[in-house]
C-alpha cells in the first residue's frame, strides 16, 4: 500500500488516535470544489481522457516546473511550443521520463496527490518507478478506455456536490449550457473572471472590452456602459449557475475613485495611455465596482493577488503563459484593501474572499482584517501552499485571531481533475489533525472538534460560496 | 471542568511531564505587569464593577471585534455611538447575544482568558453557551455586588505585586495621587505616554502642547523649552511611581538631527506645517530625544510600533478610536533605529524595550539588533499574539540568536482586569512547555530549565522594568 | 556528559527511533565544507593556535557579540581596537569571565557547538561553568599545546574530505599555493569573492581595481579590459582548487544592461560619481557577468545577500568591520534576480546558489524560483539561521515546493576551526529529525528517507560544488 492510512496525522499517539476518530466523521462528505480550473468540456462532452502523460504530466505545471528546475527540457514532457515547433508526442516515451525522476516529488504535495490517485482512481497501490511504470501506464490506460472512467462518472464516483470551473468574462459559456441543458445531474458552474476586461495590461484590453460590448449590446466605450456591461455579463454567469466572481491581480490594491476620476482613467486605460500606475488604480477601482455589483446580485468575490505571472519572457516566448513561471511576491493587504473595505466592508451582504501567496500577511494583516470587517473573510491555502505544511501553518497563523468562521473551507483550485479527492482528503486530513492537537492541548474541547470538522470539511465552503 | 490542567503543555509525554514539574515551580510566583490599560481610578475609588457586559463584553476590542466580524451590530453590544445614538444598555441581552455567539471564539486566546476568568474568579466551571448565560450573568451579578469583588480585592486576590497603567504625558494623574495617599498598599503605578505631545499629526497637537507648557510653566512654543517641559513631566511621573515611558508610533523610525534642523522641524509641527514625512520624521526625533532622557532619568523606554490605527473611517466616524480596527502593518526595525542606536544603543544606561506587531522582524531583525545592542530588549508577544501560538513563535523565532536574558518577561497589556491572571497563566504555561522541549531534545539543561522559569515568568520583568 | 546522544531528534518516540538509525548511517560520513571562513595560514604553516580565548572567544563574533549585548565591553574580551587601545590580553581573564556569562546562550547554537567542541576535540565533557573554567582552561591550553592538535591533524581527525576558504579577488593566494605544494594532501582550496572590485561602495574600490589590473596584466580602466582581468583571477582561483565564486551583496539585485549602458556605468563607478542607485545597478550587472562567466569556466556562483553590514558606525569607527553587527534585512528575490534569471537562469551549465537571512522568502520566493529555474539551487540556512529551528524551519518552508534535490547539502560558513563538526553534526541530525518525521506522518517512505539522509549529509553538497 503507498498511502499510510494515518498520513498527515499527529504523531503523537494521543492526537493521533483523535484525529483520526474526527477524520472518520468527514471523510466521506461529499466535495464541495467553489473554486477550480477544471475544463467544462469534459464534462459538456464526456469524452474519454486520453492517455497518462496528458492525463498526469504534460499539463500540470507543478509537476512539469519540478522536472525542469532539474535541467529536463519541456519539449521532452510534450509541453507545446508556441512556435508549434516538435515536442514529445509518445505518451509512454513522456511516462518513463517522469518514473524516473519521480524521485524529485519525495514529501511534495504533487506526489501526494499522484500516489492517492494512483491508488484510489486506479488501484495502483505499488509504489511509481522505472520498474513499475509501464505497468502503470498500461493499467491507466487501459481504465481510461472504459466507460467508468469518462468525467461525468469520476464526478460522480467521487462525491463532488457542487463544481466550479472559472470563465472569462467573454466566454459564451457553451459547455456550461450544455451541461445544464443535458440529462446529467452534477453540479458544474461557472465562477465570473473578468481579469481580461479590467486589466489595462492584458493582452487585447481594448479588444477584449469591445467583444464585452458586443457579447451585452451596451457602449463600452462609456465608463456607464462599460459598467453595465459587467452587470449584464454576470447576470449571464449567474443564470448558468455562477455565485461567484474571481479575480487574479497582481496586487490587492483597490481605490474608491470619484465618477469623474473613474471616468478619466477609463478612458486612458481604453485609449492604451495608462502608466503602470494608473493601470494598478483602474485595476484597484474595479475591485470596488466588483464589490458594489457584488451588493446588487449575491455572488461571492475572491480576490487572488500577489502572482509575478510569467517570470520568465523567453520561457513565455518559446511556450507560453502558465508554464511553472509565476512566482509569489511580497503583498500589502493593510492599505491595499482599504479603499474597497472603508466603502463596503462593514456591509454584511458582501462577501469578499481574499487568499494570499504570501503567508507574511496570514498573522500580520488577513486575520486582523478578516477578524473585524464583516465582509471580508479569507480563502484556504492557495496554490504552493496547498501542502500539508502550509495548511498546518495557515490555521496556527490565522486561527487565534480570526477564528474558524472567518475562513471558508477548502478550495482545491486544480485543472488535474484526478487530484480533486485527493486534495480534498488530505485538506480534511490536516484539519483534523490540527483540530486533534487543540484539543490535546487543553485549547479546544472535544465536542467543538467534531462540529468544527464538519464545518470546515463542507458546511463552511458551502455557505461561503453560497452553494 | 472547563479548563484542561494540563493546557498550553506538549503533547509528548515526556515533554508534558516536565513542563508540568516546571509549571509547577513558578505557578504561584506573584504577578509582575508592567504595561497595561487599566483604569487607575478603579483603584483609586476602589468602586464596584457594574454588570457582566460591561465587565467582559463592552469595553473588550478582541470581543467585540470577533462579534462584529460576524455582522453583528456594534450598537446590540452596547459599544457607544460618537453622536450619542441609541445602543443596548441591557446588560443580560447583550450578555445572552455574546453566549449565543460564543462558538466563534474556540480556540481564540479570549475564549481562554474568559474560561480561565469564569472558573478561577467567579467559580464558573461549567461551559458558557446559551443554556447557561443567564446563570453564568446571575453568579457574576452577585459577586460584582460582593466587597470581595471590589478592585483592590481582586488586585490582591490576583497576587498583583506590581502594576502600570499608562497615562497621556498631560494627564494630571490625580487617580494614581489618590492611590499614593491612601491606606492601600497596592503598587499601582503609571508609565508616560508623550504620543499626543510628539505627534503633529495627533489630534490637537499644537494645543496639547501649549497645555504641556501650562502644565509645566515650560515655554513649549521653543525648542529647549519644549524639551525641558518633558523632562518636567517625566520626574512628575516618576514621582507618581513611573519607571517607563511608552511610545505608540506608526513606525519604529527614529532620526538624530542636529540642533538646527530639529528647532526647524519643531516650528514646522507646532505651526501645523509638516508633512507626512517630516511628522514622521518628527516623531522619530522626539524618540532619540526620549532616549537621551532616559539616561538621564532613568526610566526604561518601551516602542509599540507598527499599527495601522483606526483602520475604517466611517467606523471611526460612528465609534472612535480603538474599536477593534486596528491592523497591524509591515515593519521595519534594522533600518528605523538605526539613528537612535548609534546615537545611544551602546550605552548601558539605557534601556529600550521593543514590541512588535510583525513577526517577521523577529528572527530577521529584532533578535538580531537585541543580540548585539546592549540597550535594546525584546518585548514579549503583543496584542494579537498574546497567545499560546504567538508566544511559541517568539520563543522559536528569537531565542537562538538573541537568547533569553535579552528579553523581558510578560506584559499583559490588557484593559480586562480579570484577565490578567489568566494571561499570566497561558505566558507561564507556555514558557514552561517551551522549556521542557527543549530539554527533551537536548538543547537545554534540566537545571538551567528550572532557573529560566523562574526568570520568565517573574524575574526579567522585574529586572527589565525596574519594579 | 554534556552532550545529550538523542539531541536535535524528534520528541516523538517513534520519529525519534527512527530519526537515531537514520542519522547512525550518517554520523561517519567525509565532511563536506564547500563555503567558510576559515584561514588558510592555518593550514599551509600548520602552527599550534594560541591560547582557549582566542580559539574560542576573541574572534568569534557569534560569541562576543551576546556577550556585548549585556553590557561587556569588547576590550574585555580582547577584541582588537582600530585605535590599537588597550585590550585585555589575558586570556585566561576572558575565558573566566566567558565563563560567568555562559548562561547567556542557553538553547542557543553557539552553546550547542562549543559543548560540542568541549566534548569531542578537548574531551570536556563537563558543564562549562564560572567552577570549571579554570580546569577547562587549562585542558585546552594543554591540548593545543600538542602536535595532533595542530590545522592539519584536526582537519584530518575531523574527517573533512573538503574545505573551501574564501579570498578577495585581489588575494596573491600565498597560502593556497604553499597548501599545494605541501606534502599534506588536505583538500583546502579557495573561492572566487570579488566584492572589493565589483562594489562601487567598497573601501578602495577604484584603487582595489588599479591592483586588479596590475595583478593582471590587463587595462582595468576599461570595461572589456576590466571583465578580462576577472577571467584571468577566476582562472588563477580555479587553479589553486577553486570550484565557486561568492558574492556578499547589500541585495539579490541584478541587471542585463546592455553594451554601452555597461560601458558607460563602469566609468562612473570608476570615477566615484555613482549614485546609490547606481551603484546598486553595477553591482547588480557584475553578478549577471559572474553568470556568463560561469557558463564558461564552471565555477559555482554563491550570492549571500541582504545583510546590513556594520550598523554602528561608532562600533565601526572603534572595532572595525565584523563585529557582530551586521543586521539581516528584508530581502526581494523574485524581481530582483529576474535578470539575470532571465538571460541565463534556463541554461543548465550555470549552477547560482542562493542563500537569505530573511526567511520569509524561502516560500514565497526562493522555494517557487529554485523549484523552476534550472540553473538555481538554495543555499542551506546561513548565519543566525544556522541553528536547529531555523534548519527545520528551511526544510518546512522549501520542501514542499522546490522538494530536496534543488537544495544543497550543509555549509558550515565558519571562521570558528572547532566548530566544524559541532555544525556538521547538527545539520545531519536535524535534517534526520525532519526526514524521520515526514515518514511517521506518511509523507514520505522509509527507504527513500534512507536514501535523503546520504544525500543531504553528504552528496548534495559534494555534487553541487563540483568538488
Amino acid at each position: 500500500m503507498i498511502l499510510d492510512p494515518d498520513r498527515f496525522f499527529p504523531l503523537e499517539a494521543n492526537a493521533r488516535q483523535l484525529a483520526r476518530e474526527l477524520f472518520a466523521t468527514v471523510a466521506g462528505l461529499p466535495i464541495i470544489s467553489p473554486h477550480g480550473h477544471t475544463d467544462p468540456r469534459w464534462f459538456a462532452e464526456n469524452e474519454r481522457f486520453s492517455d497518462p502523460a496528458q492525463l498526469f504530466v504534460t499539463p500540470d505545471h507543478y509537476v512539469f516546473r519540478m522536472l525542469f528546475s532539474q535541467g529536463i527540457p519541456l519539449e521532452s514532457l510534450g509541453v507545446p511550443r508556441v512556435d508549434g515547433g516538435l515536442t514529445e508526442t509518445d505518451g509512454r516515451k513522456i511516462w518513463r521520463l517522469f518514473a524516473e525522476n519521480y524521485h524529485l516529488f519525495r514529501a511534495t504535495p504533487s506526489k501526494m496527490w499522484i500516489d492517492h490517485s494512483f491508488q484510489h482512481v486506479f488501484g495502483l497501490d505499488r509504489a511509481f518507478a522505472p520498474a513499475t511504470a509501464d505497468a502503470f501506464y498500461d493499467r491507466i490506460s487501459e481504465c481510461l478506455g472504459r466507460d467508468d472512467f469518462r468525467p461525468r462518472q469520476l464526478f460522480d464516483r467521487f462525491g463532488i456536490e457542487a463544481l466550479s470551473t472559472t470563465e472569462s468574462a467573454i466566454d459564451p459559456l457553451v459547455w456550461h449550457k450544455a451541461i445544464q441543458t443535458s440529462d446529467w445531474t452534477g453540479r458544474v458552474i461557472t465562477a465570473y473572471r473578468p481579469d481580461s476586461v479590467v486589466d489595462p495590461e492584458y493582452d487585447g484590453f481594448a479588444q477584449n472590452i469591445a467583444t464585452l460590448g458586443e457579447m451585452t449590446g451596451e457602449d463600452t466605450t462609456s465608463w456607464p456602459g462599460y459598467l453595465e456591461a459587467h452587470r449584464n455579463r454576470r447576470a449571464f454567469f449567474k443564470a448558468h449557475g455562477a455565485t461567484s466572481s474571481d479575480h487574479g491581480h497582481p496586487s490587492a490594491h483597490t481605490e474608491n475613485l470619484s465618477q469623474s476620476e473613474a471616468v478619466a482613467l477609463f478612458a486612458k486605460a481604453l485609449a492604451g495611455n495608462c502608466s503602470t500606475g494608473e493601470a494598478e488604480a483602474f485595476r484597484g477601482q474595479m475591485l470596488t465596482e466588483m464589490a458594489r455589483m457584488s451588493i446588487d446580485d449575491g455572488l461571492v468575490m475572491q480576490i487572488h493577488p500577489g502572482s509575478f505571472r510569467n517570470h520568465s519572457q523567453p520561457i513565455m516566448a518559446q511556450f507560453g503563459r502558465d508554464k511553472g513561471f509565476d512566482i509569489p511576491t511580497r503583498t500589502d493587504f493593510a492599505r491595499a484593501l482599504r479603499p474597497m473595505l472603508e466603502a463596503f466592508g462593514t456591509d454584511p451582504r458582501l462577501s469578499v474572499i481574499v487568499f494570499t501567496l504570501d503567508e507574511t500577511t496570514l498573522s500580520r494583516e488577513l486575520a486582523p482584517l478578516a477578524g473585524v470587517y464583516p465582509a471580508l473573510k479569507l480563502g484556504p491555502p492557495w496554490w504552493f501552499f496547498d501542502s500539508p505544511d502550509g495548511m498546518m501553518r495557515y490555521r496556527e497563523l490565522t486561527t487565534e485571531t480570526a477564528g474558524f468562521y472567518n475562513t471558508v473551507g477548502f478550495n482545491d483550485d486544480t485543472r488535474a481533475f484526478c487530484s480533486i479527492p485527493a486534495r480534498h482528503d488530505m485538506a480534511r486530513r490536516v484539519d483534523c489533525a490540527y483540530l486533534a492537537k487543540l484539543v490535546r492541548a487543553g485549547r479546544l474541547n472535544e465536542a467543538d472538534a467534531y462540529e468544527l470538522a464538519q464545518d470546515l470539511s463542507y458546511l463552511l465552503a458551502k455557505k461561503a460560496y453560497r452553494l
